[in-house]
């Protein structure tokens, strides 16, 4: 059940079997193995996935190529309560490992906000990241054209830039490295360094071969309606027409509440096994957070992966009658 | 386009970026992302992905608890024609590596069937497996219930026989350890031998411990109505009634294509990189073929990184401008 301020004295005292750092893909798909699996959990939810943003996810098998990825989350989050699983809105201040058990502590609200504590035996780490994005006086600007054509995901969006003007939004010469696997769908390229960094000679010499564009003049704002970027006007009063964009500004990792643990971690992103597991024995880690692919589709598939080992673990450490006090 | 037997000759003379086996859930996801990639690909389907006899996909994240593995199916096929992908009706005979590319021999057509070649540099295997089911007079009282209330997959429908009277129908007595897992969701089990195997002592007395029934005795029938099996009726006439149904008795993997390749395999299952690449470096396996859990949203997830994979090679490997002849 989607937990209200009532609900939360009678959950402190409970141990779930896994608690889920995070609503989106992959911690609902992870909520929905583990009801089924008749091992008890809670999400904790800060809002705002990843996916929420994209106003057309295409390429997620099952789903017309159209589907918002909000309409994923919804009926995500319906398919995990109609399992009786439990969904709280809150922020993950801090992990404590108790050894047998972790405590979660939740700040609830934004307004009046309040403190709670939760206890579990194994946790999934599920709160992803989030795109930096170029940084306008007026974000709203950002806003209106982010998830359209202003994308964030090579991958998942190459094919709609193909054969398109496309402009590269990096805040680093090692983001903007992006532009050479997009040459793969269209030859016109800009790249635009905001005037956040220098291009070396080499990567300057690349650009030119390849016969891309460097804008390295600040941008004032995104150009277009309805949602379609038609170009940007830098900060000298400049146009220059663009049909799609592409940011590469880096991403923000949501896993502050892990810092303690010194997981595994490779360029950033946490190292698992086969099955999802962390360094940790009772941390697993799926989605964005872990080293891999970052699509919807992995995400769901890594939280079926962490949910079925946690069963295993829990079915071969404890006695079958075990789980008939969750049902 | 799906192709006929008119466009045949006009594509044997085309190389595919890749050419998938199998357009089951695995593949259709590849394909998707394939075309996605601008990468060219053929999909070959003989029809029976093991999803198409889901009556009901309870776990598939985006997708209401109740949708029955065929609607996944077709929406994955619209989906990946309408991104301008190749499928075929037709069943892959074999399979020759020339180095650079693969030949591709599919018998097309039941009856006056053909055989024709096509070409790929990479070859997707996604062709899965098939459960072995229990062999009495009548299959069709048998496929009266399968994918009903008679389960193959515990890890997919353990949920729904939480607390039931659950028969279990083994063919060797390492199959039938499924049941101790079962056990997990429901303390009502008996195990049906079939009159295939011995049950040795250790086994015996494990069952006994646990208070699991035993029945030896053949199976004339199932019993029920309206696609839900209430019971058996053994040879001897016995009646038992049941509430679900568990066949554990191995699988068929549809491979007999790939026997050339001497593909490293681990307990029948392919062997994968991270990416889905098998031993051979432009053969790569996904979904139930390969290690690893046996879950739609999995084999969907092996699609996405083997295109990837492929995409990435290609990419590496060939000028820019190559694709501007596919499209």
């Amino acid at each position: 059940m989607k937990l209200t301020k009532q609900d939360l004295l009678e959950r402190a005292d409970r141990v779930y079997d896994a608690i889920v750092v995070g609503g989106g893909a992959g911690g609902l798909s992870a909520g929905i193995y583990l009801q089924r699996y008749l091992v008890s959990s809670l999400i904790i939810d800060k809002g705002k996935a990843r996916s929420f943003w994209m106003q057309e996810l295409h390429n997620y098998l099952g789903l017309p190529p159209d589907t918002p990825g909000r309409s994923l989350l919804r009926q995500g989050r319906e398919h995990y309560l109609s399992l009786s699983g439990d969904m709280l809105d809150g922020f993950v201040e801090e992990i404590v490992d108790k050894g047998e058990t972790f405590a979660v502590t939740v700040k609830i609200g934004r307004q009046d906000s309040i403190e709670q504590t939760f206890h579990a035996r194994y946790l999934i780490a599920a709160s992803g990241i989030i795109d930096y994005l170029p940084n306008l006086d007026s974000m709203r600007n950002v806003y209106d054209y982010a998830g359209y054509n202003l994308h964030v995901c090579l991958i998942c969006d190459g094919y709609e830039m193909a054969d398109k003007k496309v402009g590269v939004f990096a805040s680093t010469a090692s983001n903007a490295e992006v532009l050479f696997p997009l040459g793969w769908f269209t030859p016109h390229i800009t790249l635009f360094t905001q005037g956040l960094f220098e291009i070396g000679d080499g990567l300057r010499q690349k650009l030119q071969e390849q016969g891309y564009q460097i804008v390295e003049t600040p941008i004032l704002q995104f150009l277009g309606e309805d949602h379609l970027m038609s170009g940007v006007e830098l900060e000298d009063g400049r146009v220059i027409e663009l049909e799609a964009g592409l940011i590469s500004m880096g991403s923000k990792y949501h896993t502050e509440y892990l810092k303690t643990f010194n997981l595994e971690i490779q360029d950033g992103n946490l190292v698992t096994d086969k099955m999802a597991r962390t360094s940790h024995p009772r941390i697993f880690a799926i989605g964005d957070l872990k080293v891999g692919l970052n699509q919807v589709v992995v995400a769901a598939a890594d939280g079926a992966l962490a949910a079925t080992q946690i069963w295993r673990d829990l079915r071969r450490s404890q006695p079958r009658s075990h789980h008939s006090q969750l049902t």
